[in-house]
């Protein structure tokens, strides 16, 4: 079968690679429907964060697609489902798993060493990781479905860590897929006002789309000030933090007021954060690779009676075959997110 | 009037000072009838993180005391009342305050401005900053009722940061004072197991009287993986940092289970959270200057009823003018925390 790997920083193939079988009883086999590429698969395709990695590398942990076959004690998922899973496999029966941290599972694989952006893909503890949709879906749904594989779960997991709900004001940092989705998720859980921080058109409208009722173009310093004067001075109650680097990092915990919540999401290269600063700043910090199979019940719910459109975020559409260009598109933010057609 | 002041580094002098006068309609002036030293005292007592401070500087920030005087605007506190105050003044009244973060009151004035350490102290915002007891208190109750004002409502404030409660296995790093009394305070909000990391037997033996079920006597990665052993190799689902160290910090961070909470309220000085260690713990952080005028009510209540006793680290009383003897007997080890009579 046909999936991308990297062989190094810039340089990704697609190539014949062997195809998955049953290896434990628990494992479920899928025909990928769709996958795509991460904000996090860009790290490596930059160099970033790639000391322990091991080249090749089979790359994708974002899934959806159509049960193929399923192992001796896979009970609830059958062939011929189409199933959503989340980037890391969990046995979903844990004692981290029940307190909703399956991203933690005692038993965890992470699903990028599986290697999504392939045509079929082997999904460990199946009954753990996945869910089927009630049917086969609409074609249009599938960037949808695909979504809450990870970014749109993400996003969510950043709201929820940042306690965005009624009443409270919300600030986004980061307009990438995630943060888009921080914003949508902000809005469905019920925040009186959502401040996205951005200076794209295209995100900020797609922001506003989605439930922004505010744009903060400004960063850093700058941008910290804009948001203690649309809050009276005290900051937002939540922020939610879908970058990765020190600067969105401050931003974050400097734009909460005392006692409000940082939901951070952004995979932190480089990010150390002053004690002092955090001390005298009162914030709650929460986040982390997100638990998406917590909220994928939820998720799939909600796509599947066309409540949200996370899929939106999906601005261009390649053949797996292009994958190396679906790279390079987000490498340059000429696209927010590429899905990949297996 | 007398009062304890530092002149530099290890340099505690008792001086007479001017007699506080009431300056804002809001003050009260109050008879010191306890105050004590601080952990946090002893950072500039030990010359770390100086830099910004002025020399001489007037010290003390906790305090109980009899009212002398009240400003012209002062409803609910009367001249004659014994009361007790938070480290931080605050109107109690802001939007920061109601939702229970008066350490970071709009208003907030620090008391250690002030100097506590005296006979007689101004505290401003008086309706927002102090409680009364009931009646005048015996004096065996003093030192509890003096705790409430710093120590015993930052252990407390841990403890809830942590979210100690039923079911909860709590390990507490640091057995000064705070870590103590987050002990006691996990055991009143009601933790299964209690883990106290000390290895200084009359501590370990107050940590147990206060309610802690184990004792851990490693430090760093191995009382991290004692934690672990005692925990099914999950971690705590608290954590309480009492210290202010970068290990303590990642020790803490390092004994937390994914999804539970790290309430740290040692002053961080020179601490610095790596992001990725943070990222994959995702453990709850949170912490800052207590808000302890939040919990002053019930604390008041739990020590008039004789419920709890958090004076007992008192383990040395001085009368005011041997204030120097105190901070180094702090300083040394040789006391838990002094209390210092005018």
């Amino acid at each position: 079968m046909r999936g991308a790997v990297m062989h190094g920083p810039g340089d990704v193939r697609i190539e014949e690679r062997d195809e998955p079988r049953i290896v434990e009883a628990t494992d479920a086999i899928i025909r990928v429907s769709a996958a795509c590429v991460c904000g996090s698969d860009l790290w490596p395709y930059r160099g970033i964060g790639v000391e322990d990695l091991e080249w090749p590398a089979p790359m994708g942990h974002e899934y959806a697609g159509i049960v193929e076959e399923v192992g001796a004690e896979v009970e609830t998922i059958k062939s011929g489902e189409f199933v959503v899973g989340s980037f890391w496999a969990s046995d979903n029966t844990c004692e981290i798993c029940r307190a909703g941290y399956q991203s933690a599972c005692v038993n965890r694989v992470a699903m990028g060493a599986l290697g999504a952006q392939a045509e079929l893909l082997r999904v460990p503890l199946a009954d753990g990781t996945l869910l089927a949709t009630p049917e086969l879906p609409a074609d249009d749904l599938i960037p949808s479905l695909l979504a809450a594989s990870d970014v749109f779960g993400t996003g969510w997991f950043g709201a929820v860590a940042a306690e965005a709900g009624p009443g409270k004001t919300v600030a986004v940092v980061g307009d990438g897929a995630v943060g888009l989705h921080a914003v949508l998720a902000a809005r469905q859980l019920g925040a009186e006002r959502i401040i996205a921080m951005s200076r794209h058109e295209p995100r900020q409208r797609l922001a506003r789309e989605y439930g922004a009722t505010d744009i903060v173009e400004e960063r850093g310093d700058a941008g910290v000030a804009r948001i203690k004067e649309l809050t009276n001075g005290l900051g937002a109650h939540s922020v939610i933090e879908a970058v990765g680097t020190q600067e969105a990092m401050m931003q974050a915990i400097d734009a909460t007021r005392p006692g409000g919540h940082v939901g951070f999401v952004g995979v932190g290269h480089g990010v150390a954060v002053p004690g002092m600063e955090l001390f005298w700043s009162l914030a709650h910090l929460h986040g982390g690779p997100a638990p998406v199979r917590r909220f994928l019940p939820e998720l799939l719910d909600l796509i599947w009676a066309r409540q949200v459109d996370p899929g939106k975020v999906f601005d261009l559409e390649l053949p797996l075959a292009q994958a190396a260009e679906g790279y390079d598109a987000m490498d340059q933010r000429r696209a927010i997110k590429v899905l990949l057609r297996p």
